[in-house]
């Protein structure tokens, strides 16, 4: 490629907008696609550029036909068309997605599963009905415990572990979290109709937790006076952890854990020797505000803290940056990000082998290469 | 073999008590042996030859060291000595202990796990406190759902599915069944002391469910305000169940079901033409009482019942016959026994494949040949 084609290519897309690289296929059917965590710019990544995780194939759901029927533990079980739900009473969250496989890629020695590397995360504005509404119209009957959110999307899964036959995709919510006024049945993304891919007509958004729990193509809600095991939740999204004094448990996968990621520079990248480079990337912490983001350069032994953006509120991540020094000196360099929460978390070093595929929030070192250059770094074209 | 060392061994051992033919390895290390089903002759089976299912090796308790502990969700946490248990008041329970692989030999496919036969199943008198007991001494909180039994033995699973390295063996219980009288802490076993190989010192007895739950080497016992979900209870002893209108579940193994066993004849028995024979088995339904045991000769479309012996009651086998006019022409039949249980439950000819290698309960048929012959059955030296 020619310098002229370059300055060609920038010339038609002004700061900040340069040509998206493309969403990374980490899966070709059914679709599973990653953000490419490096072209972080904004807050709220577009429709288009958000990470889809599917299980089977994107169920076709006809508008006119679809219905959301409300079951189980309730006192008035009732069901509701996609134009109903839209004139509801809604309300709009800003929430960050996380696959609770993101990260996976990083992981010694190496797990099964999707191999995500940092981009199976997103942040979007969600619009919808609360949840709690639509339970409160059908009346919770006493000694509910759970909600159980069932999706269109069905398949039979046949690696291990296998599914019992063919399944829809399911997971349940404890009713303190299905009752609280942040879930919520959303039909809108970052102001436009939910795409097919994302869960049209309805998707549930759970903030504060893993994606799996934001069931799309949602079908079918249930309320449960005991606690739910399909597949979802024994077989596959399960970690193991030591509670209290009980014998370790294997649990379903729920709250998002605290964590930084690093978009730039990016793995292996060549950066000048004694200049000055900005580090960039995203924190969230699930239920939680993220309150601080510090990097290291020495391996963690010291920390420095970056500019984190925004206000402080859960369930959405904030863009950071941090003004960087680079050494005189040529040669490795491992960089380091770690965040805090408002629950006094601070994402940790190192991470607990139980929790096999899922939870991958310990901290990921970046290495780069320092090389003396007299050539700027081309993130001087654009400004967060 | 001549017929004089026949006889010789015949008069050796009076009726009933023909030489014990051994228990059946099924694993070498830890041990798991099976009761040799076709050598059933009375109701309560010894301890020696009572079947034995072991998933770590046996441990060694010193019986001065030992203590049971009970804790968790209680008012008032506290501990036993053997000798302090052996003195409080005990009671007395019959009860058939069923392994829940029992008969996975007669899977089809062939599935994974200990191949069982007929025998990883017993009969015995318990003797031991009742748990009621202990937990209403600790005093159960309010807002607790389970009681987790846990036992000495433990190690680390290596085979799928893994276990997160070392564990103990444990197994919970909803409180309504914790609280029933019938679940004891049993410290003798058909009178003697409990063998070490059956839980020295104290066994958990849960009647009506199958054995896993019957927790050996009973150390601690932790009520719970969650439903436990440890090893035993997710990763194995776990089967596939549709409830109510909920997506499939995959729920930990508990009750029993209905089922009665041919002892005799055993498989492909060879058995004279137009002579009477005495089928005989045995025949148990978890929490219920057997009610009936029928006999079918032609595939399971017309049923004859058999003599259950015994009255009915719940938690223990009961012994059947059923005295057979042999065909007069030569060649193979088919036998089936089926139990009903006072529940309204009948055996079923079929089983549901989701039950994977557990809770094998349907409808057993034996092959057998029919042959002309002047010889008596080897069964007129003795009688039930």
């Amino acid at each position: 490629m020619t310098t002229e084609s370059q300055s060609q290519s920038a010339a038609a897309h002004p700061a900040g907008t340069r040509p998206f690289p493309g969403l990374i296929i980490r899966e070709k059917s059914p679709e599973n696609l990653e953000f490419p965590f490096s072209a972080l710019r904004e807050s709220i990544v577009p429709n288009e550029h958000f990470f889809i995780r599917n299980h089977f194939p994107v169920p076709q759901v006809v508008e006119s036909n679809w219905k959301l029927t409300v079951e189980g533990h309730v006192e008035r079980p009732f069901e509701l068309s996609y134009a109903e739900i839209c004139e509801l009473a809604s309300e709009e969250v800003t929430m960050t997605l996380e696959c609770a496989g993101n990260s996976r890629i990083f992981l010694e020695p190496k797990v099964a599963g999707l191999q995500w590397e940092q981009g199976a995360v997103g942040n979007a504005i969600w619009k919808g009905v609360p949840l709690a509404a639509i339970l409160e119209r059908a009346g919770i009957r006493k000694g509910a415990v759970e909600v159980v959110l069932e999706g269109a999307d069905n398949g039979e899964i046949t690696k291990e572990p296998k599914s019992p036959g063919k399944i829809h995709f399911a997971r349940s919510l404890p009713l303190p979290k299905a009752i609280s006024r942040e879930v919520i049945l959303a039909h809108t993304m970052n102001g436009e109709r939910l795409p097919p891919a994302h869960g049209f007509p309805i998707r549930a958004i759970v903030p504060g937790w893993y994606a799996m729990a934001s069931v799309k193509w949602l079908r079918r809600i249930v309320v449960t006076d005991k606690p739910f095991r399909g597949y979802f939740q024994t077989s596959d999204y399960t970690y193991w952890e030591r509670r209290e004094e009980l014998p370790i448990q294997l649990l379903p996968v729920g709250e998002m854990e605290v964590k930084a990621e690093i978009a730039r520079p990016a793995s292996r990248e060549v950066i000048p020797a004694d200049s000055f480079y900005k580090i960039r990337g995203a924190a969230w912490a699930g239920e939680f505000e993220v309150t601080g983001v510090e990097i290291s350069m020495d391996g963690g032994d010291t920390w420095e803290p970056a500019n984190v953006h925004g206000k402080p509120e859960p369930y959405a991540w904030r863009l950071w940056d941090y003004n960087w020094k680079t050494p005189a000196t040529p040669g490795s360099q491992i960089l380091m990000a770690r965040a805090t929460d408002a629950a006094g978390n601070i994402q940790p070093m190192d991470r607990d082998s139980h929790r096999g595929t899922y939870i991958v929030s310990q901290v990921q070192p970046i290495e780069v290469e320092i090389r003396a250059m007299t050539k700027k770094s081309p993130e001087d074209h654009y400004a967060i």
